[in-house]
C-alpha cells in the first residue's frame, strides 16, 4: 500500500517519495507548478516551449549528450505540458536513480537555449502543431477549451499558435523560467525502488539552491467560463462533437461526487452513454464524458464522433441522457461507479509511474499527499443526493458546443439547449 | 522475475501462469492464434467483428449484464484484434479472479450473435472504421500494409471495409469460431494475484470440453512481399510518409539483431532517425521506425510527418541515413540498444498486464515461455556483425512507399529507390 513520506528542502522545495522495495527500477521527476494558463496571449505556447528546450542543451550537455547519457543505461527522460502543471520525469533501473535526478536537475538548472537549438525546435513546434491540426479529434478538445474559455490563459492551446511559436524568444524563456520554476513552485516526487533518505539527500544537492518563491507570486487570472458555439465544416468522415459545460475544480466538495458521476455517465463500458448511444444505437465507435479539474473550476464535456448521417438521432440521444441522469440514478449505478473507482485507484498503486506522479500531484494540488484510505473514504461517502446535486450543477450551466467535421445539419445551439432544459 | 508455469489440458490448452504474490490485482485472459490473415477478402474485417459480437450477449448475459457484471466488480474487460492474435483480457481484483475467468469463457463460448446486435454493431464498426478514415497517422500504416503485401490476407485491414462489414452474417461468424476457437489454437494467460494451480482449475473447469484442433488445421497463406507505392493526395497540414521494405519474422535468427537495429535506428531519442532528422534538422516532430513481425516474415518501415515544404529535404536526409546504418554504426549504438531492451524488458516484468500477454504471445509464437535470463542473452549475443547484416537485408529489399496528404512534390519511388543504392 502506498505509504508517500514528504520532506520539505529549506528552500521551500517538497519532496514526496513513495518507496516500493518489491520492484527493480524507479520513476522520479519533477512537476512545476506552471503551464499554459501562466501565459500572455502574445507568448501563448511558451510553457510547452521551454519543456522542449530543456532537452536542447545545457552548458555541459549537448541535446544529443542528454539523448544518449539517459538511454545509455536504458532509462528515459519525458516531459509534458499541461496547462496548470509541467512534468519533467525519468524512468531509471535502481542503480540510476543518481543520474535521474541529476539529469532531471541539469536540463532545468543549467539549459542554455541555444539560439540556433531555438530556431530549429519552433520547427519542430510547428509540426507538432501541424499534426494536432490534422487529429480531428485531438483538435476538438482545443477547439471546445476556447469556446468554453475564450480570451483568457486557460482556454489557450497548449502547443500555442503557428505566429506565437514564432514570436517567444530566448530572453522570454529565461524569464519564464526564472519566474516559475522556483522552489516552492515545485515538487520532487519518486516512487519505486528508492529510498527516502536517499532522494532527500539527493534533491538536496541538485535542487537546494534553487531561490524560493514569493509567497503568491504567480495566482493566474481566474478561470470564467463563458461558454459558446463553435463550428468548423471539414470534409471527413465523421462528425466530431463536443458538447458541455462549466466543470467541477479539484478543490470543489463536489469533486469526488463529479468523479462517481464521470463514470457512471459516460467512463466505462457499462456507462450510460457507452449503452445508450453505442450499444442500443449503433450511432458511435467512441463516445465519452470528462471533466477537466483546476485549481479554480473545470470544464465538463461529452465527446462523440459520428457519420454525418447519424448526427441527426445522436444529438437528442445524448441530450436525453445528460438530462436525466439526476431523475433516473439507482443505487446500483453509484454503487458500481464507486467500485471502479476504488479498484483504479489500488491497480494504479501497482505501477510506479502512476504512484510517482500521484505524489507529485497531490503535493501541488493539496500540499499533502492523500492516502488511498481517504480516497476510499470520500468515494464512499459519496451519495445519490451528491451525484444528483453534481448532474444538475451541470446542466444548469451554460452550454457550450464545439463541432468539426460534415456538421451543415448540426442544429443550433439554442435548439439544443431547449432540449436539455425540457 | 518471471517464472511462468506452463500446463497443458488435455484437449491441448495451454495455460500460462505467471504469479506475483506481491500484488493486490490479476490480468488474465485468453489469446487466439487468428487474426486478418485468416480471412478470405470477401470476409474482410471477420476476426474483429468476431471480437465486437463476443461482447453483444451470451445465452445468459445481455450485452449490457456483460458490462455490468465485471464494472461492479471494479474490474474491466478487453480485447483487440491484430493480424495474427486476438485476446480477450480481464483486469481484476484478486478475490475476482474467478469471475474474470467465467466472463472470457462465457464470451467466448456462448455468444449468440442476435441478428439485431449484430446489424447495431456493423454501424459502430463503420464509425471505427470512419474514426480510422479521418486520423491520418492511423490511416498510413493500413495504406503501406496494403502496398507491401497487395492482393493477400496479411495485407488487408483488420477493420474490413464498408462492403466486407456489411457482407459478414451471422453463419460465417459461427463458422469462424467453431474453426479457429478452438483448444490448440488458444492459449489462457494469468499474471499478478494469481496461483497456478487455481488458474488450471479455473482453466479446466471453464475450457476442458473445448474440442481439440486437428493438426495443421489452420495454417494461412505465407506471407509474399511484393511491395509498391501508393499516394493519396489530401488537403492535411503534414504529409504523412511510411517508406519501407520486407522486415523480418518472429522466428528468424535475425529478430533479435532487428529489435537492436530498430532501436538504434530509430527507437528512442538518441536513434539516427530522432537525433538526424528531428534534432538536428527540425524537420518532424513524429518519426520512428518499426518491425512489424509475423510468423513467417515481417514488414520495415519508418514513419515521418512533414509539413509539406519539408517533404523535398526530409526525405533524401532519411534515405541517407537508412543507406548508412550499416556502414557507420558504432559499438557505442548497440550497447546503448542493448541496455534499452534489457532495461525495458525488466521494466514491463513490473506490470502484471504485460506480463500476462508476454506469456500468452511466447506461447502461441514460440511455444513456450521465454524467460527473462533468456532474452538477455539473446540480446547479448548480438554484435555488430548481426546488425550490419539486418541494416543490409532491409536495404537489398524492394522498397515500398505509402504517403498521404500534401504530397504532390515527394519524388518518385524510383528515384528514392536510387538513393537507397547509390
Amino acid at each position: 500500500m502506498s505509504n508517500v513520506k514528504v520532506t520539505t528542502l529549506s528552500n521551500g522545495l517538497r519532496i514526496a517519495v513513495d518507496a516500493m522495495p518489491e520492484v527493480e527500477s524507479a520513476s522520479l521527476g519533477i512537476w512545476v507548478a506552471c503551464g499554459t494558463r501562466h501565459e500572455s496571449a502574445e507568448l501563448n505556447g511558451m510553457a510547452h516551449m521551454l519543456e522542449h528546450m530543456a532537452f536542447k542543451g545545457t552548458k555541459t550537455r549537448s541535446a544529443r549528450l542528454i539523448a544518449e547519457e539517459i538511454e545509455n543505461v536504458g532509462g528515459s527522460l519525458n516531459a509534458y505540458t499541461g496547462r496548470e502543471i509541467t512534468a519533467y520525469h525519468a524512468s531509471v533501473l535502481k542503480e540510476d536513480v543518481g543520474l535521474g535526478v541529476e539529469m532531471v536537475s541539469d536540463i532545468l538548472r543549467n539549459s542554455v537555449f541555444d539560439p540556433d537549438e531555438l530556431q530549429r525546435e519552433r520547427g519542430v513546434i510547428l509540426q507538432e502543431i501541424g499534426q494536432a491540426l490534422d487529429t480531428p479529434d485531438d483538435l476538438i478538445f482545443d477547439q471546445f477549451q476556447e469556446t468554453a474559455l475564450p480570451g483568457q490563459p486557460l482556454g489557450r492551446p497548449v502547443l500555442g499558435t503557428a505566429d506565437s511559436v514564432e514570436t517567444i524568444g530566448r530572453d522570454d524563456l529565461f524569464a519564464f523560467l526564472a519566474r516559475h520554476y522556483t522552489a516552492s513552485n515545485m515538487v520532487m516526487s519518486a516512487a519505486g525502488r528508492v529510498e527516502h533518505d536517499q532522494i532527500v539527500e539527493l534533491a538536496e544537492k541538485h535542487f537546494g539552491s534553487v531561490p524560493r518563491t514569493p509567497a503568491n507570486a504567480h495566482i493566474p487570472e481566474p478561470i470564467n467560463y463563458i461558454g459558446g458555439d463553435s463550428r468548423e465544416i471539414r470534409t471527413l468522415e465523421q462528425a466530431h462533437l463536443v458538447m458541455g459545460c462549466q466543470g467541477i475544480g479539484y478543490r470543489d466538495p463536489d469533486y469526488y461526487a463529479t468523479a462517481i458521476y464521470s463514470t457512471l455517465f459516460g467512463g466505462g463500458m457499462s456507462s450510460r452513454l457507452f449503452q445508450r448511444i453505442r450499444e442500443e444505437r449503433g450511432l458511435v465507435y467512441g463516445i465519452h464524458c470528462f471533466n477537466a479539474a483546476y485549481a479554480d473550476g473545470g470544464l465538463f464535456g461529452i465527446y462523440a464522433g459520428t457519420g454525418e448521417d447519424d448526427l441527426a438521432e445522436l444529438v437528442p440521444a445524448v441530450c436525453e441522457e445528460f438530462a436525466t441522469v439526476a431523475d433516473t440514478l439507482t443505487e446500483q449505478e453509484l454503487i458500481r461507479a464507486r467500485n471502479q473507482i476504488k479498484a483504479g485507484t489500488l491497480m494504479a498503486l501497482e505501477s510506479s509511474g502512476a504512484r510517482c506522479e500521484q505524489a507529485a500531484r497531490h503535493l501541488l494540488i493539496h500540499n499533502r499527499p492523500i492516502p488511498y484510505e481517504e480516497v476510499v473514504a470520500r468515494i464512499e461517502a459519496v451519495d445519490q443526493a451528491a451525484v444528483r446535486r453534481v448532474a444538475l450543477r451541470l446542466l444548469k450551466s451554460k452550454l457550450t458546443i464545439a463541432a468539426l467535421g460534415p456538421i451543415d445539419d448540426l442544429e443550433s445551439i439554442e435548439k439544443i439547449a431547449a432540449r436539455l432544459a425540457a
